[in-house]
């Protein structure tokens, strides 16, 4: 048997995410899981890095399936990118050891929230960026976002009714930073909890139109509650752009 | 009468270009049109710098309008907005001088060519981009390109069976540049043929490949026989970035 490792770019705006519970919705994992079975003629069941959302994009999701076969990575790429959707794209195809599993072999992940802050959206951009118009103090974002770095317990940007075993996560890297009218949110972390980048990403815009004090982020995260803590920013600014193992 | 310029962002994907003889097609006018006369409740005309092709992109196409009303420039851009679809947006309103005419008034525009270049497609840039798998030599590209610096007969480059007056016209600018595995070809010019810029670009690429001689590109301008050229590169990696007045 092998283990099979993909990269997957994909754009998340027709799809209820990576995966759902609900039938009857396109998700990515099944259009994947659909390709791959009218490849290899048998039923395969592929493991992401991790879930995202409906809407949510990727640069480079990564899972891993396993298989007895004896196709070439590249051959195997063109076949996928033959029948999948141009919306979803293999972008690399890898064969891992026994014991890569693409969710728990993760060392850390890396997101980008896009903000386009300008008074009026734009065409081209619409489905990849989260149109804000209303200035932002992108300084005074970057110095707030410094009291998420290291480990600490998230439940103030959890999404409220998940239940996980634990809350705390290690954020390793944060910038919060202008291109053109672009402003980018990067967070790289061991994990995320659900919502996570996008209620940390709404909580950010809060403060830099000026709603939340110097100082809140660090009493918002102390206090543990979802309800202090800001909106959750839209889905089509999120996108996953790494994620290393 | 008040005479208005528009400066117009748009994905051109799902219209039949800017303008277009056939009726029962969805054009970017048209569209435009139509939002105008809701707001001012009369039928107004507008004028562009040019046409686009179905498919092409603008990031600063530019036309104007006369009208009698006293709505401020960043009331009619909102209202403008506010009704037009999502990948039409108006991204600037300015009053113009009688004379102005976003047509005739032209110095030159600037188009942008986008090829992505490696070995499989983009989910989050196809509309954008043309994808090209097989390897080019941008050097060589960028070096054939210099040839069509200055004041040229571009015959050669027109699409075939278009009639106009005169086909001489000065390219001022012209860069071809690698962003990552986006090759970009930056066209500026007093003025354009039909399809030209798709004609030089399909050109080009048929020189990164290798498949013209050096020196094919001053050959090509000097014969002014359109069979010796490239093919049209398809029109979504074209994109209006500028118009000068």
């Amino acid at each position: 048997m092998r283990n099979i490792k993909l990269k997957i770019e994909y754009e998340g705006t027709g799809y209820a995410g990576w995966q759902c519970q609900r039938p009857q919705v396109k998700t990515i994992q099944q259009v994947l899981e659909t390709a791959l079975r009218r490849i290899f003629q048998r039923k395969i069941k592929i493991v992401a890095s991790g879930r995202t959302d409906a809407g949510v994009h990727a640069i480079c999701q990564v899972a891993n399936f396993k298989v007895a076969s004896n196709i070439t990575p590249r051959k195997l790429q063109n076949a996928l990118n033959g029948v999948l959707p141009d919306d979803i794209v293999i972008t690399g195809v890898e064969d891992e050891g026994e014991g890569f599993n693409s969710r728990f072999s993760v060392k850390s992940k890396i997101y980008r929230y896009t903000i386009l802050n300008r008074d009026y959206p734009s065409a081209l951009l619409r489905k990849v960026s989260y149109f804000y118009p209303h200035r932002l103090d992108i300084r005074l974002m970057l110095k707030e976002s410094r009291a998420l770095l290291g480990r600490h317990n998230f439940s103030s940007f959890q999404a409220s009714g998940s239940k996980v075993r634990s809350a705390s996560r290690t954020i390793k890297k944060i910038r919060v930073f202008k291109d053109g009218s672009l402003v980018h949110i990067d967070i790289e972390a061991d994990g995320f909890l659900y919502n996570m980048v996008r209620n940390i990403a709404g909580t950010l815009i809060e403060v830099g139109r000026g709603r939340f004090p110097a100082g809140s982020l660090k009493r918002i995260l102390r206090l543990k509650d979802r309800r202090l803590a800001g909106p959750t920013a839209p889905a089509r600014g999120l996108c996953l752009m790494k994620v290393r193992y």
